[in-house]
């Protein structure tokens, strides 16, 4: 069965998507840590992060610092923070973070809950800062 | 002054080194959040992961890839995390958390103490399945 990531790929279900090349999209995480957390994802349906091969590896990673770029130019942080954890979706997603304090990137903590508004305004501003990279 | 980390790179604080090229050490993490917790740095001493040049950033990730399959290996786990906050040390480091639930990657809990035993007979499985690569 198709994953909620390619079904987000494939417009099946709808999300905020920041940027998309053939191999590679971005779009905001629905459940934040923090306005403006956004993931990263290999086109291809992929479980664990490390089975990627090399080349699928380095692109996804090459992708995911220029979103982070656009991340950090968008949203108030002191940086944009990355993680893969993988026990979730079944597939390959890095979370970027725009971090002010260490505590940003707590997994356990509950997730905040974002407006239509909050998450169309944290989509405009990534995409803007990305477009002008 | 030097980071800590050039400090361990050039052998003036010891470390419990896993492995090491030309360009990247990885060494266990003294304040880990489980037990095989490894750190991947690059021997150049640059502050934010997103400011590495592009090959940079690509070949810490795959030397980080490899320590990675050997973590996943030497330490009973679900998959190994990886993830890069960057708030502390100013010198750029991969976490690399082999992983049984979400909670261990959660950098606000209180860090494992370990005895200098279960350190090195973390570094020894490790670096044995390193080799075996």
């Amino acid at each position: 069965m198709a994953s909620i990531f390619t079904k987000i790929i494939n417009r099946e279900i709808p999300a905020y998507i920041i940027a998309e090349d053939e191999n590679h999209i971005a779009f905001l995480d629905v459940f934040p840590l923090v306005k403006g957390h956004v993931l990263v994802v290999p086109k291809k349906e992929v479980d664990y992060i490390f089975d990627l091969e090399d080349e699928q590896y380095a692109s996804l990673h090459m992708f995911a610092k220029k979103v982070a770029h656009a991340v950090k130019e968008a949203m108030p942080c002191l940086r944009v923070g990355e993680a893969v954890i993988g026990l979730e979706v079944p597939h390959v997603h890095i979370h970027l973070i725009p971090m002010q304090v260490m505590d940003d990137m707590n997994f356990s903590r509950p997730k905040l809950k974002l407006s239509e508004e909050e998450f169309e305004d944290a989509r405009n501003k990534i995409v803007e800062a990305y477009e002008k990279l």
